[in-house]
């Protein structure tokens, strides 16, 4: 039986084949550019997916919710990174959890270093926050004073212990014909050994450098970091495709979703697959909002994607989809589109599970058998 | 305690008396018009919040997913219309679920009904869905001919039964100063008569209308309809409150978030609660994309929204909150936010549960106890 006819709503297909080469390809260049490699599992949220990673020789993973660590610790990882600004109302959990694992967190102010002081009772890493020109959160990485203050806090108690600096470069999702995505990634990288180098010189000793976003690590030399924390690039998506980061059949996942409707008149399908499945996510493309590119099932995957065919709309349960003539007219209702997503790691965590072309279910941590 | 002491993470808290009332009001509005109370339960997806509308004399209700219907139906409805157009890859489980209770469904082509004719096996409530003017999907309200083709092809099929013509007149969020919501509403009911009278002209019988946006229903006089289908009133949002359906103090839920980072120098905080909880649903304030207002816990409920905060911008599990000086100087990192969401459906649907201000948890068709 073909994968397609089983299809009855919304599902995520997962090109395992595709997934894993990306996988392989960004787990070599990270090991000869001779640095960690602490890949981001929020994209997968899978115990399944996560074995991939363990087969390509990789130990230590970073999650971005303190749930998140727990269910990846159940399966056997024993180096987590939560990262996210540690949540002072999780102390009691997060003293369980590094009671039993290695366990990273970040912190970004003297008050919360304070706060941990006093209710730690397990050894945690610990990794300042900078924030290298995303402007989402983390201290400026030219605020020295902070930096030192923070750092000077964690090494007055004994549960703390002083990893390094981390950042998140997301403004490598903004670039321009003016600036690439290599100009940006060393921009930040530069920022972040700034900060380094200043608390070395004040004694701090070994101080790493942890940053990690799919576009900087798909494209760029690493350079002087000790560790990369990227996770998109499992599945990549449109947003990737359309920074360069990666080619259009690198994208590994379609959410195939049946024709409800036609309306040839304007242009448009609507299908069954809608907010809650995609999420809303977009892109902007020519002055309009693109939820995701559209492809047909051919043979065993997904068709190149539709020329000139986007997601214009989504409502709770509705997509609505632009598609040229000549395509609107090969399809029925009851037929299936499959929509490569804006934002892959959203999809995912609305979806909850995956279909593999193969016909097998892998579920994630949302989802039990 | 406090219900606020034992939050650790974004929770969704439900004001169990607040939206009692908004249902009562709503009950009461459509029992004194005399007309079929449908609500649409695809907003709380709760077997328990189902429950206070049996108490209100509900007996007909709105899904807007077959997983849905299954869901209501296993807990004791019997009377429940699926108001998305049919999915053809669906027809197995419509014809189980038809069996068993009174079942409707949405058609807009003659080519649906064809397939449908020949796979039913159980009677099912057929109603033909009309563009009224809200442009997603539907029959054009003045396209006669193809009402007149659908309703034909549905009267020869012995387990089509011609319910009537619906509508979602969804273009009663997108009011102006020019055009009020009562206004747009009395003409989506003209829009859905006019096709009803020319069936009726044709021999069609007993035809009727069915309706149901949340501001129509919960501001207009119903008029010539049979029914009315809102949802979204029994929690209401911030979208409401802008259109002027509901006053700010009706919005029954909130979604309450830990501060994990202040940024005093650019007025903003940052949350744990992002894309993942809230849904990226937003609105335009001020030429600003709004993801929600902002409120303090206060007593046992939340305060009144405070001046000019906002959510400002969301990613996967950070929430970026635009506070006014005097407000920031009042909180601290560990201090809880209490977002009242843009577009309180999709909110729900994201986390899966609420917490009620009595601190009893409520599970919805996603959450199993």
């Amino acid at each position: 039986m073909n994968i397609f006819d089983r299809i009855q709503k919304p599902t995520l297909l997962l090109d395992t084949q595709t997934a894993k080469a990306s996988l392989h390809r960004m787990s070599e260049r990270v090991k000869n550019a001779g640095i960690r490699f602490r890949p981001h599992f929020k994209t997968h949220q899978s115990a399944e997916i996560g074995e991939w990673f363990r087969a390509e020789g990789v130990s230590a993973i970073t999650v971005s919710s303190l749930d998140m660590a727990y269910y990846f610790a159940q399966h056997g990882w024993q180096d987590i990174t939560l990262a996210f600004p540690v949540n002072l109302r999780q102390v009691e959990a997060i003293n369980e959890l590094a009671s039993r694992i290695n366990f990273g967190i970040l912190v970004e102010s003297p008050d919360s270093v304070q706060v941990l002081a006093s209710r730690l009772t397990a050894p945690v890493q610990v990794w300042i926050k900078v924030d290298t020109g995303n402007g989402r959160t983390g201290i400026a990485w030219d605020d020295l004073s902070t930096l030192q203050a923070v750092a000077n806090s964690i090494r007055t108690h004994q549960n703390l212990q002083l990893a390094g600096l981390l950042t998140h470069a997301g403004q490598s999702y903004r670039t321009s014909p003016e600036k690439t995505v290599c100009q940006v990634y060393q921009e930040s990288v530069n920022c972040l050994n700034h900060g380094r180098d200043a608390l070395a010189a004040l004694g701090f000793g070994q101080i790493q450098a942890s940053t990690g976003d799919t576009p900087g690590a798909s494209l760029c030399t690493p350079g002087r970091v000790d560790e990369l924390r990227p996770g998109n690039f499992i599945f990549h998506d449109v947003q990737q495709a359309s920074i360069g980061t990666c080619r259009e059949e690198d994208i590994a996942v379609a959410l195939a979703c049946p024709i409800v409707a036609r309306h040839p008149e304007r242009n448009e399908v609507i299908v069954y697959g809608g907010a809650i499945h995609l999420s809303t996510d977009f892109l902007m493309e020519n002055d309009r909002r693109i939820f995701g590119w559209v492809a047909l099932p051919q043979d065993k995957r997904w068709s190149a994607p539709l020329n000139g065919a986007y997601v214009r709309g989504l409502s709770q349960e509705h997509g609505v989809i632009h598609l040229e003539s000549n395509d609107l007219e090969k399809v029925q209702v009851g037929d299936l589109l499959c929509i490569l997503p804006a934002h892959s790691c959203l999809t995912a965590h609305a979806m909850q599970e995956y279909l593999t072309l193969e016909g097998r279910r892998i579920l994630t941590m949302n989802r039990q058998a």
